[in-house]
């Protein structure tokens, strides 16, 4: 199984244009749209989604990811194994937490080349043939990496910040919920929120955070939108209260 | 075929996530987008909804429905077989119009417990593995039902108020029009409106009804878009002129 | 491969009823969204949008288009076969393109007829039975066309509008890159934007226009959005500077 994890959107060409590739490649091999929708440019928060979202996968999975801000600039196009499961996609700090959370990784620079290569899209003309190839069962079309400038030691285990809205306006965070004591309280946007296990446990308009089925520490509102009721955007930091 | 009808909504990890759980199931079978935006929460609307679309696909055609606001608690897992088609889903009236119009049905109690469930995703963790199981040839993963808790006898045959927008700002109800004579006119926010059999039969700008390509009454403006010209949301009344 | 260019959106049961339909008369031909959100009943900007992205695609793939604001009228139905590549949808100027720039062309009209066709949804009912058809090797179902009623004399080789604005914010015009000097440079909503080779070349903030991964010219802001800071959208006239 591939699975799509990018900030394309789903509107516009180019989700398509990817499967289009990844079907010539890999013919047969399932394809599925896990995020179209990760925060647009921004790989670190990207980082932390993707990090709880593969582990749900089994391993095998292809993750072709494309959050690329810097696309036709210089950094490196990976290829990454780690716990079984396979990362494709640029070497801009999107794949660290997968990379730190993993018992077994490796990694490789990508050296196969496209007869053609585009200057801003190469999700799918160098990732999604690089990836369908690992689909099919190839060995990596790469060399072995050594240097570490994908790598960002400085960022935190857990982001104490809101990495994604959902389309019902629950906020979830980069913190892992499991990490936590379970009575635990957070403060986003000048509000103290609870815990509860799910939306029928509070009354209707009450925000709290609650472990959601990912693992992820998630805002919501019962029969609410958390992100408008407590004014959240990605990027928006969560405080623990002591 | 497996067709989904769900609120999730099209971006986000949700639908991506039951796709890849399905296709671990039953690998082979399609897999159709119907609707991942039915009306959002609210299982009423949505049944008539997923009445007049159910009744286009073919016998054998196994639905998973998600339209759940009380995930988590305590409505019923259930399977119903209606005139040959399968629901899964949540017991909270989503299925009352399918039952209610079917010649043969049957229902089932969900009883097959997954390793893991989550508190809030069980359209992933449960409604998709027995959706997967019925879609492989499977019998039902449960026990034949005789409450009727999940029954809504006091919802009318044809719900006189808009179900559904679409793209275009067309508006559909929850009437089948094959209920009603040709020349039936009906009053929507104050605008009496009479029926057409397509787009182009009237000057542009012009709001009429019409029946849409699965059977139901539809309030749409040619070449303009009928929510914004008169008004009209999801929930908004309908009146028959008499 | 079926592609499906439509301006039906992504959201509502238009895409996956259409989908249903091509699954149950090629079972086993993969099925890919192009574009789901083509310029709404605008055949002429979506033709020169079909233009560039069909060439990316394989010989032998089937488009499947519907941007149809006639549906229920009198335009004809048709199949057009260009360079090997097949087209079936509206004769409503939507394959002026493919068809003036391709080698060798020819077209039929669909006599086809299916069961049950409705008012409003030929892309069901009678395009995507007739695309599926194609696709699984039958022979095109209709008869050989010298009527030009179809086809656009009229219409420029190269479109100097946008005629779609992405995900980004980036706007694509209907102008070819490739038939321009590379110094050209061009005016929009009052702006003077040069050309440059990605988004990196240029300062965060500044507008230029580049050679997109489908060889139009497109409208970018690095790091920004071009709609938003230049006021741009479908329709909005683009001037080649002297």
């Amino acid at each position: 199984m591939i699975a799509l994890f990018t900030d394309f959107g789903l509107h516009g060409p180019y989700t398509g244009q990817m499967k289009a590739a990844l079907h010539h490649m890999a013919p047969g091999v399932p394809v599925i749209d896990l995020f179209a929708d990760a925060p647009a440019g921004d790989p670190k928060a990207s980082a932390y989604l993707l990090g709880a979202y593969a582990a749900w996968f089994r391993t095998g999975t292809v993750f072709l990811c494309v959050v690329d801000p810097g696309v036709g600039g210089e950094r490196p196009p990976l290829i990454v194994e780690a716990d079984g499961r396979w990362y494709v996609g640029p070497g801009n700090g999107l794949f660290e937490l997968v990379q730190r959370r993993a018992n077994m990784m490796r990694r490789w620079d990508i050296t196969w080349q496209p007869g053609s290569l585009s200057a801003s899209f190469h999700g799918r003309d160098l990732f999604a043939p690089v990836a369908a190839m690992l689909a099919r069962g190839d060995p990596p079309a790469g060399k072995s990496r050594s240097d570490d400038s994908d790598r960002r030691p400085d960022w935190p285990d857990d982001l104490a910040e809101i990495v994604y809205i959902d389309h019902y306006g629950n906020a979830m965070t980069g913190l892992r919920a499991a990490a936590l004591p379970a009575a635990r309280r957070f403060e986003a946007a000048g509000r103290v929120l609870d815990r509860a296990r799910t939306f029928g446990d509070l009354p209707v308009g009450t925000a709290f955070w609650y472990e959601n089925s990912n693992g992820l520490v998630e805002i919501a509102v019962n029969q609410g939108r958390a992100d408008r009721a407590l004014g959240l955007s990605v990027g928006t930091p969560v405080a623990i209260v002591a």
